[in-house]
């Protein structure tokens, strides 16, 4: 399977799968530039916590061939300021910033614009390889969660579009089905971009992954109809007392539990922050017409205001376990106790 | 505020506005025959559970005024016949089926064509003007549940477009209103066909009742910020043991009881089913394409199966009362014990 996001070697750039024209067309657009890159964070060509950590690793590198300026200090300072734009094109996914600043403190004593432009690059890619792997770890552990002939509800897209590869809840997928479980897959639609019917359809039925899709507000009665065996979902930030992920999953994670049926969260470790508590996190309100329009035509009347949030958060009270790339953790809410 | 479904008398026909147009267009059309009032049921041009009954009563009269044979017998034996096409045009809200009998009943021993059609149409006027009257009734011993300066969360369309004026779980705040209130609502847009997003905010915004529209999936995360008073919703039937409404009404239910948000069903008593369990009941399964195509554009890839269910079913335990014109059932779960 080819990769959600590459770095272009020859050209210098950063290669990615526009997002936003699936499931019509796949294909891959270059940011050549800053503002490129920023665009396409923004407007959701690139999306996903694990593959927002390696845009904004590739970001890095990508300002620092860019960017120009008079002095050394004055090009490093430039691209400092060229990474904290990508680090805040978007404000929720805990990833992005994490691979920014991971990739910055790479610069580390570098005295010469090249040596920042390795440096940067080849951290980069270590963050890209690192993404893979995790995806593979994180998927092997989740597998021996699930049954045989399990069915999954999942929501969004944590699939290999939202990661360099494999994907996060929709690895722990992969990697049961390639050890031998039969599952489908219960893809939510997920409002207002549809990323679960647009991307999660798409990547599992190109992997001849049983997958059929649903109006997020069906899953209850799914859930009811008893044929739903585990919710997993990705995350794009887990706090001390919460998971951020797309809106909608907070519903499933009190639905499921009103079921008595497992949720779990998927997620590489980079995906926790210790540091905040779930109120002190911004959730990113986005634009009215992702709601008040399909495809052009008005769905809503005129002056009506639209609630728009990209993300809701789950208490990690209703989360089964979190899985990562280094372990189950079966007991969520204590998992920053010390 | 004109009516949503009515009888064109000149003419001899159905008049009801196209729902299908909202919000672009506010537009009346005419069902001049059966098979355009089945089609007009069938692609939800009238819909709603009270308006449903009514089509039903219509219908009746409709074929009482199209149908011939040579002998009065074969000539009720058609208006049966007729009328039976509209009573399965939907399976799941009890109204319409209810519509078609109150008027078969009419009949009687009626013995002259005329005389089948003066008693039908007088009997669908009857229940179109009791409509009317059920909804204030309701609309008032609602508007007594609701604190002032309410928000209302909202989902489906149980206003004035699916009665023939006023509206159920609508009427309610209506009425609150009227009474000095100051309520507000949130619409969840309702999807597949976006009846919260297209009509509900379409006839608040036209009565200066203040609405905003969210995502579905968002409810959950606007109840957990603290502004949601009370979540009210109509519904098609209210069998022994649960509430069949709009798919999306029941993981409103399970999210409300999570956040101890009063959840309110307002709906005619002719919306009750004393006869049937929840499991009897068949759930109307729709085409793949609601869900999967926006505005003719593919949103789910070809050959991915999709779920459409349009209604879920609510378990009484969840309801923290029932709203009808004759009551309010503060113990829905004992709501048919003798």
């Amino acid at each position: 399977m080819d990769r959600t996001i590459w770095w272009d070697s020859p050209a210098g750039r950063i290669g990615l799968v526009d997002q936003t024209l699936l499931p019509a067309r796949y294909e891959a657009i270059a940011c050549a530039d800053i503002d490129a890159l920023v665009e396409a964070i923004r407007v959701l060509r690139v999306r996903g916590a694990p593959a927002l950590g390696v845009a904004g690793a590739y970001g890095v590198a990508l300002a620092a061939r860019t960017v120009e300026a008079p002095s050394f200090e004055g090009y490093l300072s430039r691209v400092r300021e060229a990474s904290a734009r990508v680090r805040s094109a978007r404000p929720t996914a805990v990833n992005l910033a994490w691979g920014v600043d991971r990739v910055l403190a790479a610069i580390g004593e570098a005295s010469a614009v090249e040596e920042v432009q390795s440096r940067t690059l080849a951290e980069a890619e270590r963050i890209a390889e690192e993404d893979l792997a995790m995806c593979r770890a994180l998927g092997a552990l989740g597998a021996a969660l699930l049954p045989d002939d399990a069915t999954v509800l999942t929501h969004c897209n944590a699939g290999a579009l939202a990661c360099v590869g494999w994907g996060t809840a929709l690895g722990v997928v992969r990697s049961a089905v390639e050890g031998g479980k039969r599952v489908s897959v219960i893809a939510c639609e997920t409002r207002p971009l549809l990323q679960g019917a647009r991307l999660t359809a798409f990547e599992l039925r190109r992997d001849g992954i049983p997958v059929t899709v649903c109006p997020d507000s069906a899953a209850a009665l799914l859930m009811r109809e008893g044929g739903i065996d585990a919710v997993i979902v990705g995350a794009d930030r887990i706090c001390r007392d919460a998971v951020f992920n797309k809106v909608g999953t907070y519903m499933h994670a009190i639905t499921a539990r009103h079921h008595g049926i497992p949720f779990y969260v998927a997620a590489p470790s980079s995906t926790l922050d210790p540091i905040h508590c779930g109120a002190e996190v911004e959730i990113e309100e986005r634009g009215r017409d992702e709601v008040a329009c399909l495809c052009g035509t008005p769905s809503v009347p005129d002056g009506v205001p639209v609630r728009n949030p990209a993300f809701d958060l789950t208490p990690l009270e209703l989360v089964t376990a979190i899985i990562t790339e280094r372990g189950v953790f079966r007991d969520p809410a204590n998992l920053f106790s010390p």
